[in-house]
């Protein structure tokens, strides 16, 4: 297809069933990025282990359900008391349909998906720096918006400030355009529109719809940190966006089931090496405390880099300078058990933005008109994380409440069983993602990672031009898959060639 | 709550649970007007029987699965061949998140709902007379739109022809936000956007993602039948919109569960009459052919105009000339079974615009994955309804096949099982919808209509604000039994002044 056939990440590697045999690998990591490698190393033939310290698979693609212990550096263990079927996506959360790697195995492997509603016309803004503080619904901001630059573009084209840019009949044609675009009136004028909610609804017999009055432009443009006009053309953002049904962590789950090799779990990496024959990986399990080791042809490595930068190893200096000097960002969401208050202001899912430390407030997209729900009341990354993270979970938890309580007045205290997670606080992770071209990291240090090191490969979605998504991590473990069988080609041919010397 | 308390659809009646004890009510119609009446007069004590002329409730709410038999005047009947596990709302098939009223008979009859995908930046463009004739994904041209206006608005604002308008501030303010908004460069300039899709996606290591080649702003202007960039902020399509898991029927049929009186189906009116004491319907039962008369002191009739006009009766000249007048709008569906081809091009749900005849691709908001999804390849209305309806069903099915062959070339063969709904040609509606302000249709008869007869009361979705839409119905009904409360309180003081005449 003409449309697509160029617009997919890292393609699967197409190699014979048995390329691999007789080869082992040794897979560090169980998230996203290794449970791929292993997946399509085993495809290809290979006898794979894969390693994992936690007691799950997922790494950061991780569901949380009632009953389940969070474990948090510095701050006090949580016990998840969310209500039976609520469960929290506490990592990844959504899926772009053009997320077509991550996307196949969920087919591949009948992970039922449903849609995850990203953007809502309903749901709100609210900020103490626009409206007067009022929560306002975003179709409000966003026809608004878009009705008060319609009628400057159409005041501008009138007047002959485009006279340049447009044919006669250009500014025919545009004028025409923006008065449907703009919602405006005959003289150009936007004057309010349906478009952006009513007063009044449309009822019957004389019970006319009356729209509400605009918002001005200037209060419209008042407040960046609510990204109402951005968001959802965003194209990590744009719909369809998809979830599996019951949690994303069915995704690495059935990857993990379609493994033939072993999977060692509670198994932290000590040390690993190499020699021109072997590669030899020392670990740990974290229950008995007892060690081994395991050896294989090939390593691959998925671990982060805030954990592999304490591993000992042998990689040459430069890779380890490069490693230990990545710099990750901040993440943590807050989510609660709630009644589904918000589906009464017909909020059914998509996110309202808040501004300051909690950011925004992400409504479940689905289990409609139940009782209770998931509320996502806080997720925020960057600067504002920074801050909200040096706090208290009892007081991270108070912010976000209020936050919730200011966009949906008198519901604060509604709110049950918080969980914060924080991702630089967790002891597998110690930050949610690097941005390469940020944060005072050395881009030269991401291309030299992402060159083999003999018969180790570092892997992973912080190896991809997209670090905060699983789709990431599916490229990253593609192109690793790669790597391994060009290794192995040439391994061959090495030993061909020694095989054939008289 | 400020935010949406105004914001409802004529509220549901809140009349004492006994309050029509002893008092009789026919309502004719069991589509949503008709259920919601008969439901909301049973919950204040009535004692209701409902007639329907077809085998099934729901009226123009008609869900289609593998097996129905579609009888269709002037055309051969047809029978649905879908899938196991299909379905085609040939009616509604959306239900917008601020229709409450639709929405509280789901909730309080625990019909489970999903999202319904309106609006997806997959989904496709295609106009033999725009875009040289190939199919543009709606995130192309809905983003280098913006960015083309935001070009040409930055351009107005700096070269002067806003200064009016505008304070130095208000422009800088404002040429700052067009960059954001429009993508654009340092200079102001629109020169593509990732929003607008890759030509290469980003992938792993140095697979930087690299955006289209931007549309020019004549051609996203040039063929105003493709609606892509007005559709999704019409307020009846904005997201979040619903749909009941597995059908759209599943509303009427838990109206129709949930009623306690009789509900004749397959019973016909041929008359109906009223006075001053009682009223009486003639009914006939279309299989036996036997008649039956009832009577109950009121009668609430929701038929169609269309039908109601063929309908014996005593109601005043005018109000019968007024339902003679009425004149209804044409619509039709086209539906197939087909494997689910457009997932391939990361369409999930969402609907593509082809402007002609057949106007639009509306593709299944689940069943992601599955082998075969219900594909609406047609739906059509208004002047290009006329059109299409004179064809026939052969050739209603060509062309659409035609029109999605050039969406997803070669794939036109793959669809099987055609199915056409043609509003116009059902036997008990003879038309889709009323637009009272067009068709030259009279706003009076309209006010005319909506006036109690006696202890006649004439209601349905044609005589509210919402014509083409369930929550009209509900609206209707709603007023209507307030109208009918009203009466029954007019009659008691009557009788009580009777009464008490010495």
């Amino acid at each position: 297809m003409g449309l697509t056939s160029t617009a997919f990440a890292q393609d699967a590697p197409d190699l014979p069933k048995d390329f691999g045999k007789g080869r082992s690998v040794v897979v560090l990591g169980a998230g996203i990025a290794g449970l791929v490698a292993a997946y399509e190393l085993e495809r290809a033939g290979f006898s794979v282990t894969v390693v994992e310290a936690r007691d799950r698979v997922g790494g950061r693609n991780w569901t949380i359900r009632g009953g389940d212990h969070v474990d948090t550096l510095e701050r006090p263990t949580q016990t998840a008391a969310f209500s039976p079927g609520l469960y929290f996506n506490a990592g990844p959360a959504r899926l772009p349909s053009h997320h077509q790697g991550v996307l196949s195995y969920a087919k591949a492997l009948n992970v039922p998906l449903e849609v995850e509603v990203n953007s809502s016309r309903s749901s709100l803004l609210q900020s103490d720096a626009a409206f007067g503080g009022r929560p306002i619904q975003q179709r409000q901001a966003i026809n608004d918006l878009r009705g008060g630059l319609s009628e400057l573009l159409a005041k501008a084209t009138r007047g002959g400030g485009l006279d340049q840019e447009l044919t006669g009949s250009d500014k025919e044609r545009l004028l025409a355009f923006l008065k449907s675009y703009g919602d405006l009136d005959a003289g150009g004028a936007y004057r309010g529109s349906e478009r952006s909610g009513y007063v009044t609804a449309p009822g019957a017999a004389d019970q006319r719809g009356v729209a509400r009055s605009p918002l001005a432009l200037r209060e419209l443009l008042s407040d960046e940190t609510l990204p109402y006009a951005l968001f959802e053309e965003n194209i990590l953002m744009q719909a369809t966006m998809l979830e599996p049904a019951g949690g994303m962590d069915a995704i690495p789950k059935a990857l993990a089931k379609a493994l033939k090799g072993p999977l060692l779990l509670g198994a932290e990496v000590t040390a690993f090496r190499q020699s021109p024959q072997v590669t030899e990986v020392a670990i740990r399990d974290r229950r008995s405390g007892a060690s081994r080791k395991l050896t294989a042809d090939y390593l691959v490595v998925t671990v982060p880099l805030s954990i592999l930068a304490k591993v000992a190893n042998d990689l040459p200096g430069e890779v380890q300078a490069a490693i230990a000097g990545a710099r990750y960002d901040n993440a943590t969401k807050v989510a609660f058990d709630a009644p589904r208050f918000w589906e009464a202001e017909q909020i059914y899912g998509g996110l309202s933005f808040v501004g300051g430390e909690t950011t925004l407030v992400w409504y479940p997209s689905g289990g409609f008109h139940q009782p209770r729900g998931l509320l996502v009341g806080a997720y925020t990354v960057g600067a504002a994380a920074r801050t909200f993270q040096a706090r208290s979970f009892d007081e991270q938890v108070a912010l976000t409440r209020a936050a919730i309580d200011k966009l949906h007045p008198g519901k604060g205290r509604e709110l049950s069983a918080p969980l914060v997670i924080d991702w630089n606080r967790q002891a597998f992770n110690l930050g949610p993602w690097i941005h390469w071209e940020g944060d005072g990291n050395d881009p030269a240090a991401y291309r030299l990672l992402n060159q083999p090191q003999g018969r180790i490969f570092l892997s992973g979605a912080h190896l991809s031009q997209l670090p905060s998504w699983q789709e990431g991590g599916v490229a990253a473990a593609r192109r690793t898959v790669g790597l391994v069988a060009q290794r192995v080609r040439s391994d061959r041919l090495t030993l061909s060639r020694t095989e054939t010397r008289p």
